[in-house]
């Protein structure tokens, strides 16, 4: 197939439903950990916050899965989706910017557990290069693309002041990166093949205000 | 208005038309700064990832803005941006789990300059309870309602475990408050009149993971 086909098929599913996945995802595996080895569309939607028909609905776009009445196979349906969200490979990840926002990340951990590992972290902070972080080093962010290209990564997460942000970026890309979370308060726009999703935690809270400046409490 | 009217009202605004507003905003206030004093819905669409096209139709869904061929007044339409998206006013809110989700939210700055007011920070470790934490001291979560009442909260923010999260979230609601920005892995399912966004980090990185894997490299 041609990569512009590739992209309508992965369009076609929405951001929602990716999002879901996710979620029957935790659902499953903490049912995998107490020994659960069925489990029902109904049960899935409760954890994941759908319904039956939307559990059943969402898994039907990417194939059959369970059997009508019997329900689904705990680890038969969590590799399943491991498999669709590309989480039984290794992700090769650089985060940009040494800040908090980073170290939030690595405390979420679970990170390795999902496959993605963080190979190269950078800041431009002369206090911060050389510095252990999370098991590496913190490179001079100078370095970016030798490392990129050395370390094979593939997704960067940029967690970089909005003046710096389009630059890393337009860097990463030229030395192979495909994939990028930006926590920068600027939407970015990346050349066809590349992936991006924006994280604003500002911008999460005025979604909040609007809709409560909306709502009867509001005004 | 009934309370459900106004649902209807803000529910037919989409998620993506507000968060551009949100970027059209920020680029507002950086022209405000340099003192440009008009712009076109062609400059103000290159700030915020959006077309020309897309600025005039996202505006319109508010009321008329700016006069044809003459573009818009830098500080009115920041003003009315501001009014549509309810910064005008102050938002009080409450920071459940000191850790460092909360201390990148806190490092993001420009909280107070958006008008949200962190009066209050709950955690449950004794070692975190009664330190200071940007600007006021962490509060025992067991005073959760009764701070939020008295502070009179309207959001709160959960960056707890998953397995706290519907608890704290059910407590912060029947003590009155209307907004919920939740941090932890899961949908949390809230009743009519209250407000969720879910941010989820490594939810993010799984949809690049998923992307990535349609894609041509991704195989």
């Amino acid at each position: 197939m041609e990569p512009e086909q590739w992209l309508v098929v992965s369009k076609r599913v929405s951001d929602s439903v990716v999002h879901r996945l996710s979620l029957y995802l935790r659902v499953l595996e903490s049912w995998e950990a107490d020994g659960q080895r069925v489990v029902s569309s109904q049960e899935l939607a409760g954890g994941g916050g759908a319904t039956a028909a939307q559990v059943r609905k969402d898994l039907s776009v990417f194939g059959s899965f369970g059997k009508r009445g019997l329900g689904y196979s705990v680890p038969e349906l969590a590799d399943r989706i491991r498999s669709i969200l590309g989480l039984e490979r290794e992700w090769r990840v650089a985060l940009v910017g040494a800040g908090r926002i980073g170290s939030a990340l690595l405390e979420h951990g679970g990170f390795g557990d999902r496959g993605f590992s963080i190979v190269a972290v950078f800041d431009v902070d002369p206090d911060k290069v050389g510095r252990p972080w999370g098991g590496s080093l913190v490179r001079d962010v100078r370095e970016l693309e030798e490392a990129i290209r050395d370390e094979g990564v593939q997704i960067v997460i940029l967690a970089v002041p909005v003046e710096a942000v389009h630059s890393v970026m337009d860097r990463a890309i030229r030395a192979g990166a495909r994939g990028v979370l930006n926590f920068a308060p600027t939407t970015l726009n990346v050349p066809e093949g590349v992936v991006v999703r924006d994280v604003n935690l500002m911008m999460e809270l005025e979604a909040l205000s609007f809709a409560l400046s909306r709502g009867p409490d509001g005004e």
